[in-house]
């Protein structure tokens, strides 16, 4: 992946997350300079803990602008109106945009760094859902990730496996890579749309939340 | 530790984690996905902190044999059948086998990394503790780390301490590791059975939960 | 930064933000073995963080001496009597200390290992609330970070951000360090105490919480 196509769909993928992370500080009534710190840890977080796991300088830090989508993130949302209503609407397709993104060119950058096809997908999914699943623990609510009437972690299973399967039959470039992304946007604010689900982890029982 | 019995004993661990991880879905009503991920996080989690700690990279990602442990746990629990009232017991049990495991190797694997005894008494403890705390913070409960009725950490550090002695003295091998493993997860087990505590972080007062 | 003064700072933030993790389990009725561990988490994990992303091995497990404040944090807080609501107050006043000490230290260390400004500033706000927020996150309660009537991360910012421009004009030193740090410690303490605020990420709405 050329330098300027990743450090592009990284700002972008940021940028998604970090909206979504701003909405949930509006929604919870969080302060500006808290809807700044959730959007950059949506944002960033994922990433951050992907170039640990790699060993490299985590990139948020390392390239200072990476502190542009947050902060224009935070200062959009503020500026906006709308109601709680939309509010988690727009969350949901702004999260799935970060999804996509980052679960693509996360296992890019694994596959970059040599890892192998297995690790690398694993670690694609973990850079998609990760920054999703800090803004809800540090937000201190029930993950996305873990909502049983939401199938948020197999679209980004689905574009990682993708993204691992063209780069070893060759097939990986700019194009397919945008449109796996694109496929998985799709895939899951269409599964949002029309409520597609997968089984429980276990059969039927009383539903009894401890 | 030869490299075989170090495998096996992490497999081992992180097997144990994740079935604990895969109830905690099943008794939340979380989707089969879901629970993969809980095992996952709860069995690779604890285990990648120590990695990134002593800084080499996380064996989860190296080696693509850890998502079998998660992926045999996610199935199996989806397959078996029980009440609620069992999972809480068997989560908890399979629980004691992941802290006893993953405390004794994780002291290991930080003195062969060269770490003086007391990082690697305190890092075994972390890799102990680490997956038990990721399942129930990203699952929104109370950590049972923290739970006042349960002396859960105890286990870990006394069996951290012993295999820091033995290490030390030069007594450490497979066998006196299986031993303190075993007898971790025996002290664990009878703890739960008997009810045993420890002081509270401050004398008496009234319950009060903010 | 001499290491004798780095260590010496470092101790003493590791010290207020261990103090406020053993108070919190206190008033939420941990054993002392979960204070120890609170106060372990909230004083040493924000400078894990810290030297992960710089990239140095963690000071917390490489320095055998950063477990100290930890421990006498949770024996002077077992020790000590006092009412829960007093407990609240002090949590905040030894929260302000760790803030204060880790939001200037976190910005020089990141500026020592060579990082570019933005981003050392970025990591000494990321260190200086990194503790207190993985506190609040494990023990399930909401985030003091996130609390609408508190502009908790705004003295860490500005501490940061002085820390950065001394550094750059070359006014860096001991006595700057300490002022700076005296100065956020103020600016936090001050602000709790007459209330300050800061607008919400979005204007007024239904006070509506998910």
């Amino acid at each position: 992946m050329p330098v300027t196509w990743g450090i592009v769909f990284d700002l972008l993928g940021t940028f998604f997350f970090a909206i979504s992370g701003s909405l949930l500080a509006a929604q919870r009534g969080f302060d500006i300079v808290a809807s700044l710190l959730l959007a950059s840890l949506t944002g960033l977080g994922g990433g951050v803990i992907r170039d640990l796991v790699i060993g490299t300088p985590p990139a948020a830090f390392a390239q200072p602008v990476h502190v542009i989508p947050p902060v224009a993130a935070a200062t959009l949302v503020f500026f906006l109106s709308g109601t709680v209503q939309r509010y988690s609407r727009a969350l949901l397709v702004f999260d799935a945009g970060g999804l996509a993104v980052f679960c693509t060119t996360g296992t890019v950058t694994a596959l970059s760094a040599g890892m192998n096809p297995v690790a690398a997908v694993l670690l694609g999914v973990t850079t998609g859902v990760g920054g999703g699943l800090l803004r809800d623990v540090v937000a201190n609510r029930d993950p996305q990730l873990f909502n049983p009437n939401d199938l948020y972690a197999v679209p980004a299973f689905v574009g990682a496996a993708l993204i691992g399967t063209l780069w070893i039959v060759g097939w990986y470039g700019p194009v397919t890579l945008v449109a796996v992304t694109v496929a998985v946007f799709a895939f899951r604010v269409l599964s949002l749309h029309f409520g597609w689900r997968i089984p429980h982890a276990r059969g039927p029982w009383p539903r009894h939340r401890t």
